[in-house]
């Protein structure tokens, strides 16, 4: 199935990609391989919610704040690949980042909610990637999760 | 000398690869490149120490720790690489997150336990490698120390 | 222009590469890509600052040393291509942690240091590129900043 049916399948539609919030671009091609910019969980030009996990946005919410960062890395993606996203050949690395207190531990569960967009849409063979995910202080905008991504490309 | 060699002169055996923690997986191929997730300090199943450096772990443990990691990145890597870690032409780089209070300065004395593994077991030709170190708020499982990293193969 | 005339109409000259503070090294090679180990705003073996932002050192301080941190990678990059920048055919990717307070949301301004160093050194089309900007709790030396980077070279 292509990944535009997977994401018509799952509810999902792309957003236009995020427009950089500073001096970079959102994403760079060498050889094979995109390098995705860190997004941020934006939609409609604001973010889903702001704050520290867990004291201030609670650890589902910030799941589901990775899982609209990664539909943002999706549309990034779309357009870095000419608008077909079926020549993405692997999903190589996610990095997440959990704005999050000291004592906070599931940053994996956050980072779920990338990580299992990726497959949803990709599959297993081609979703299935590498991850680390670490706390942080703080991020862009004040959001709870950044999830930036290397992947891997033919033609 | 062979990296098994080596290893076994430094008295060290390679444990079962970790079982990652949450939806990715231990490592991907690319190209000549293998991108590998980030590695926490488990031993048997559990974690070395838990705990932020240098108020809950002492840097030395920490730097115990992130050689620990290391040790979990050959063991993913031995599998990546079908079990012969002489495919490893260079190690490229390492990412090392470290757990710690905002006056914290020495995360790479921290490092320098993932670092000097892989000088010690690929020697310095193959071994020696680009590396970030930073702080970071928490970490998955509570550990002070998660390693990522980039490694070059062939065949 | 080459990069070495845009850097002297910047006024910039390239200090000698800092030397790692570690068991690391400052770049290594991998196919056309070379990628550079964290770098800190040193200029003379001494930190052009030290402390969190906003707190201890401000914004646009930060943003300074992000210039800084820049300038030191082209000094690293400058050796890893034998002394010829204008073999850089692409800024890919760049890494910026900022050691900040969890309500720091600026990360992207302080990152824009680097990033307009990088345009202004190699032009729009070579110099623009990928980038991830995330708060941290501290860095070492106790630098607001650290920058690292991925480069696509030719030759």
């Amino acid at each position: 199935m292509s990944v535009y049916k997977r994401l018509a399948s799952l509810g999902l539609e792309l957003p236009p990609p995020p427009k950089p919030v500073a001096a970079y671009i959102p994403w760079v091609r060498t050889g094979n391989l995109i390098y995705t910019s860190g997004q941020v969980p934006i939609a409609g030009g604001k973010p889903l919610c702001v704050g520290i996990v867990p004291t201030e946005v609670p650890p589902d919410k910030a799941n589901a704040a990775a899982r609209l960062c990664a539909l943002n890395m999706l549309a990034v993606l779309h357009a870095a690949t000419g608008e077909d996203l079926d020549r993405v050949t692997r999903v190589v690395r996610l990095g997440v980042f959990v704005a999050c207190t000291p004592n906070f531990t599931a940053q994996p569960q956050v980072g779920n909610g990338a990580s299992e967009l990726m497959v949803e849409v990709f599959g297993e063979e081609i979703g299935r990637h590498a991850r680390s995910a670490v706390g942080c202080s703080a991020l862009p905008l004040g959001v709870p999760v950044e999830v930036d991504g290397v992947f891997e490309v033919r033609g």
